[in-house]
């Protein structure tokens, strides 16, 4: 097992990360003090996880709370409906909530926990990978409203994060490609070396051998962990894990959510950014030729939906993270270093959306 | 004016106190880097007093949302509507939330500024003497369910505190006489000389004399920063604000809510809670009838509804604050030396709620 911390003083916690964790009886002991937990999930996970996590959570008084899957469940009536589920367990403040399962768990889980009683704590059990990586750490909690994903929502540090590679073994292909973008991401935005070290190991990765796996999962969680330490609340720094996710949410609201997977508009998003990044800096062509190529090779797209270019460029401008009326863009100065823009002209964006299909 | 400050690290604050503050641009103008606010405010404190404030906030970006009075506006439905209004009027991350009323108010608009895009800005300008001196200083914000009262909020620090006393003139004898109750609480629990200090000016207060109000809400504002700084989420010291407060909330929970004021509840609660302290403790018998005589003085109820004493310890049983089971009582030493006890028998409480009104 390999093990670091997110140093965030009296709200530091660990993350955890190997083969078998989920089982491991010593792992949950240190959050059951109160001796009562929710163990929230979905009705895919459930199946096949749900029984083992029980028996290793032991005597506690447990909850068992398990939600349709898919992003509707982010939604104001199943926070509503979870909730009454934590009132009616007669939880008290020294509950524990356990999150098992992908992105949309952990988010929705961990709203709950961050408001039931003012908060209570909440351990991250991520059986995806894009969750593993992403999503389980840092804090960030959500629901969705029909004007916009991840709208509503708190930081809220979980007490722990429990990464079982093994249960990747259960993830459709399409799922783990998708995990694969943000991995991918973490290496062009901020760590060169891992870029390289993904270029020699990505078959290894796509074929879910376990070493691969839980060096891939450290080192995007070690590069997480040191930017959230920095900037829990995203005030600066922590919006350069956003490299490819201006254009990618753009993707994804265009295509109605759901049509992309998450990682999959964040690729094509990365193409787009990469090339604006050609076009407005000082990253070279044989550079954006290895984005392409890399995500190429993780079978992920490297081109935008076929949609009028100006759609996107709506959209962003729409987009949470646009200051003052004006899009910022996370853009590459070189391999793994992203800096954050806010001065592109949008002929400049019109010609990178249009400039990555073009390309192919 | 007089202004303290909540020593919170990068969440302080300023508390101002004085006459005529809510019309004064220069106070909010700190708060209006975004240039967008929400102004949220409820029907009886909208014709008085919108107006003022619409005009003090000058040339921001406003949308002004007004709900209906009372606890009904700290449910689910009013919490999403708001959210709702936040979204229509497109309010960014930089905007400011501005909640002009009493603890309702407070405790919404707060509550949706915790969670709307995962936190952003808010300024109370308390309108009734209970949130200038509780409910607007220290960051609980909280809607109800329909099994507890607040028991789904968030700890969100406000930017500043406008406490105006010139907007006491406006409340009703009744609510002014509730706010005394907790004005009085900060000096049984935590302060023996501002207890002398308000068995000389009670009257003063009553007929809502500037200076003697602007002394009161200061020494409050005072003695709870001190203890909100040192215990910002209830883990320890916080919870001698409680004085009063069990067997307060168990009468609310008992009549219905709404039938006794939040004040007159704890009123009577510290009562019982003076009584409790004498036959548990060391507090002395004419220590308990200063508590009884200055509740008295405020015209505030010094013993319990006309109930068995089983139904309220059924209800303190049930309080949120029961830790593994035991019912946390927040007794006194002596006057102005609070301390919470988890070992008092319930033969003790019994006889403590009988006793208040066999004495009066």
């Amino acid at each position: 097992m390999e093990s670091l911390r997110v140093e965030l003083a009296s709200r530091s916690y660990p993350i955890h990360i190997g083969a078998g964790l989920i089982t491991r009886a010593d792992l949950y002991a240190p959050y059951l003090v109160g001796g009562a937990a929710a163990l929230v999930t979905n009705d895919v996970v459930a199946p096949i996880y749900l029984a083992k996590v029980k028996q290793a959570l032991g005597n506690a008084r447990l909850a068992e709370i398990v939600l349709p899957d898919g992003e509707r469940s982010k939604s104001w009536r199943a926070l509503e409906q979870l909730i009454d589920q934590l009132v009616a367990a007669r939880l008290g403040r020294d509950a524990l909530v356990v999150a098992l399962g992908g992105g949309v768990i952990g988010d929705l889980a961990g709203f709950a926990a961050a408001i039931y009683q003012r908060g209570i704590a909440f351990l991250q059990v991520p059986t995806t990978l894009l969750a593993q990586v992403d999503s389980s750490v840092g804090g960030k909690t959500a629901i969705d409203h029909p004007q916009g994903k991840n709208l509503i929502g708190a930081f809220h540090q979980p007490c722990a994060v429990l990464a079982d590679v093994t249960t990747l073994d259960t993830l459709p292909e399409r799922e783990l490609r998708a995990g694969l973008a943000e991995v991918i991401k973490y290496g062009f935005a901020l760590d060169a070396p891992f870029v390289d070290w993904l270029e020699k190991n990505i078959e290894q990765l796509l074929r879910r051998e376990r070493e691969a796996l839980v060096y891939a999962v450290k080192r995007c969680c070690e590069l997480k962990a040191r930017i959230v330490a920095a900037d829990e609340r995203e005030a600066g720094e922590r919006a350069l894990l956003n490299f490819g996710h201006t254009f990618g949410h753009a993707i994804e609201a265009a295509t109605g959510y759901g049509a992309w997977l998450h990682g999959e508009a964040i690729a094509a998003g990365m193409v787009m950014a990469a090339e604006l990044s050609m076009l407005t800096g000082h990253l070279k062509k044989n550079e954006v030729a290895r984005v392409r190529e890399l995500l190429g090779r993780a079978g992920l797209p490297v081109a935008g939906p076929a949609l009028a270019p100006e759609r996107l460029m709506e959209l962003m401008a729409l987009d949470k993270k646009a200051a003052k009326g004006r899009t910022r863009f996370v853009l590459l100065e070189s391999i793994g270093r992203a800096r954050l823009r806010a001065d592109i002209e949008p002929a400049a964006v019109r010609r990178a959306i249009v400039a990555a299909p073009q390309q192919l």
